[in-house]
């Protein structure tokens, strides 16, 4: 990880959390939003909703960073106590703050209702800190100094935090400390495990300069290659980071389908939208999960028109004209149905491509010729009809997805064929 | 929140949390799940992946707590350095553990590949730390005991480190420690949100025994009632929450479709195969969704035939037998067109049910007539079309979410309607 000089930990504070009923979005954001603007998240920490467990958190976070930032337990009812571990943390009084009553009645009078005491208890702050106003909602920012350091009090609700973040924290924080640039590039791929991956791209890893690293991240089916650089000029940043994409890209033109979280759905209909050109899928283990994950995209009607989830024979012999002679000699599972399948629901659903999955899921159905995992995946184009054969585990959940990652792939790399054959290029390389 | 004992803290290693690139929803699930077993969460800490942080994070960990519960940072990369820094910790050597390098050797054989030096790597373990075999992935869990305390390690990767959890760890915990007994039942509801469902059931939740607590765990489109009993006695936890469902039941039979997070698609399955009857789907605006959700089951081949996505009118015409004239007159996403498609797939694809979806899932194409999040659902039997409009809100996955629901419950009802009819029963009730 490129570390900036100036440190952060993240504070959540809700029971919520700890028991699972909610997931910590908001540390996440804050961590990606302080990342950007160039400070390092060091550590992030979740406490329940305890004025002893608040303290704690405050004192450790303090002594080994420099800026914290706390989200949650600013509400009005009475498990909220981080106002007062704050007060006695700080050695400060609570007292009422006439800007925030203000903002408080205002707040209720525009929504028909009167001021209770409980809200009223809203307008109270830690006497000296820095009151950040929160324009949508009741309960305010404050934010904190001590020794030079700075702990920032946000409320939990995301709309609230990530304003106050946006508008007043990052601001102020970037006018106190002096940030390192940091420049982020991460590159997707597909058809290769992380260890494989590694192995294979070695003396380029090895060969980074000093100032840039890299995070492999892995998700079912696709490798993240994370790049970081960190230093005084972004623009050299920039360019170094260039550089190093375009020398990966040659070692693995195969493996590389796009960049910064872009999905395989989403580079397959982009290609698809450029080329005019139109798709449907002819579905049996993937179960309509391809035909899922391309309308999943807004807009998606304009390239996908339709599929068929042939699970049983007879449907795929009658949606899709299956012959009835193949499912016989080959089985359902099988280079000849698969192909079949392809170039049968392209006609039936006049398309220009149409992509066809069929294989044993698992964990049942499998056989010792073809096991749990053994999945045929064919792409038909009006000129062609491309096959191959995978062999996944016996985990349904990923073997699906894992099929559907794979089906996509084989229709990007037809479309990248034709792309460059109209440019009249020869070498593959990959979409952007 | 129901308070054991027995305290656990949640250690996540890994730069990309800390940089929000990913949702730290492992600790999330693991809060989940420590908390139905009856440990208490009482902290959740994320560092990066270095040696000197990990070791802080776990010595802190084990100073205020009896279980320290780790995941990621165990992959063969040279960034995962989370198996050296718990050997430094524990003072301990690594070696190579035979039944691991086996099980390595093993994956990646019936994956047709050879070993690396890197693969190999991922078989050495701690010396005399209890090995946890990771049937699904290279990385072995492992746990440590140090002055009557445990530390757990175990691979991010959401399913392995799922599995080993529920397989190993906490039966493993509950053998160790002995909590207080806790029973829970959730309840499963579809059809109305958290806080109009708050209203409805508020005399019941006011009138629960002190020993039972309730908490609301929604999702898109699913209100889950978590019921927690905690006490002495097993059977007499078992006994009261028993009469708190029944009691429950009574008062909102329509929208409790099942217990203990089971899925809707799993309610229905049961039921069709129960009845020995079978389904297709007739999808436009949720592409796929709904065979998605029914395949995603082990053995649904036994009652999920198959299903048309209808994107494209042409499609709806040809596949479906939609007419002509219904498409102009009444337009795509209309009652009639609906109708159509449910009683045509059933017919095309000769199944006893067939379940349409036509509408428009947003962001855009909606009209001041038909706003983006119109929906029609229809159902077919042999005896009826029933079909129903929702509106939904312009967030296209929850749109797409909650059309797969309601048109699941919409089948569930009519399942029901027979087992009821074929029962000689006329109330309503929920499948458990």
């Amino acid at each position: 990880m490129v570390k900036s000089k100036i440190r952060a930990v993240v504070v959540t504070i809700g029971d919520e959390i700890l028991i699972g009923q909610v997931v910590n979005r908001n540390a996440s954001w804050i961590g990606q939003q302080m990342n950007l603007a160039g400070f390092s998240v060091v550590r992030m920490v979740t406490v329940p909703d305890q004025e002893e467990a608040i303290s704690g958190a405050l004192e450790a976070s303090l002594s080994h960073a420099d800026i914290v930032l706390m989200t949650g337990g600013l509400g009005p009812t009475k498990d909220d106590i981080t106002k007062h571990a704050l007060a006695t943390f700080f050695n400060m009084q609570l007292v009422e703050d006439q800007d925030t009553l203000r903002q408080v009645t205002s707040f209720f009078a525009a929504r028909g209702m009167a001021l209770t005491e409980t809200n009223r208890k809203q307008a109270e702050v830690p006497e000296g800190c820095q009151v950040m106003k929160n324009q949508h909602g009741t309960a305010p920012g404050m934010l904190f100094e001590k020794d030079g350091k700075v702990a920032v009090a946000m409320p939990g609700v995301p709309a609230e935090m990530k304003r106050l973040m946006t508008g007043v924290v990052i601001p102020e924080l970037r006018r106190r400390y002096q940030g390192q640039e940091i420049v982020h590039k991460t590159i997707m791929t597909h058809g290769m495990g992380e260890s494989h991956l590694s192995d294979l791209i070695r003396d380029w890893e090895e060969g980074l300069p000093p100032h840039i690293r890299l995070a492999y991240l892995p998700r079912p089916g696709v490798v993240r290659l994370r790049l970081s650089a960190a230093g005084d000029s972004r623009s050299y940043l920039e360019q170094t980071i260039a550089e190093q994409v375009t020398m990966l890209k040659r070692l693995i033109p195969e493996l590389v389908f796009g960049f910064d979280d872009i999905t395989m759905e989403e580079v397959v209909g982009r290609m698809l939208r450029r080329q005019e050109k139109t798709v449907a899928t002819a579905e049996s283990c993937t179960g309509g999960a391809i035909a899922s994950k391309l309308t999943s995209i807004s807009g998606s009607s304009d390239y996908f028109k339709g599929a068929v989830v042939a699970y049983d024979n007879q449907v795929k012999q009658q949606l899709l004209g299956v012959t009835p002679g193949s499912l016989q000699k080959e089985g359902a599972v099988s280079k000849q149905v698969a192909e079949q399948m392809a170039a049968g629901g392209r006609i039936k659903m006049a398309t220009d491509y149409a992509v066809a999955t069929t294989g044993i899921a698992g964990p049942g159905g499998g056989t010792a010729d073809k096991p749990a995992g053994t999945v045929w995946i064919a792409v038909a184009s009006g000129e062609e009809v491309v096959s191959e054969l995978f062999r996944f585990g016996n985990q349904r959940e990923r073997n699906i997805e894992r099929t559907v990652l794979s089906a996509l792939n084989m229709l990007r790399k037809l479309l990248l064929k034709r792309e460059h054959r109209d440019a009249g290029l020869s070498s593959p390389a990959s979409d952007s």
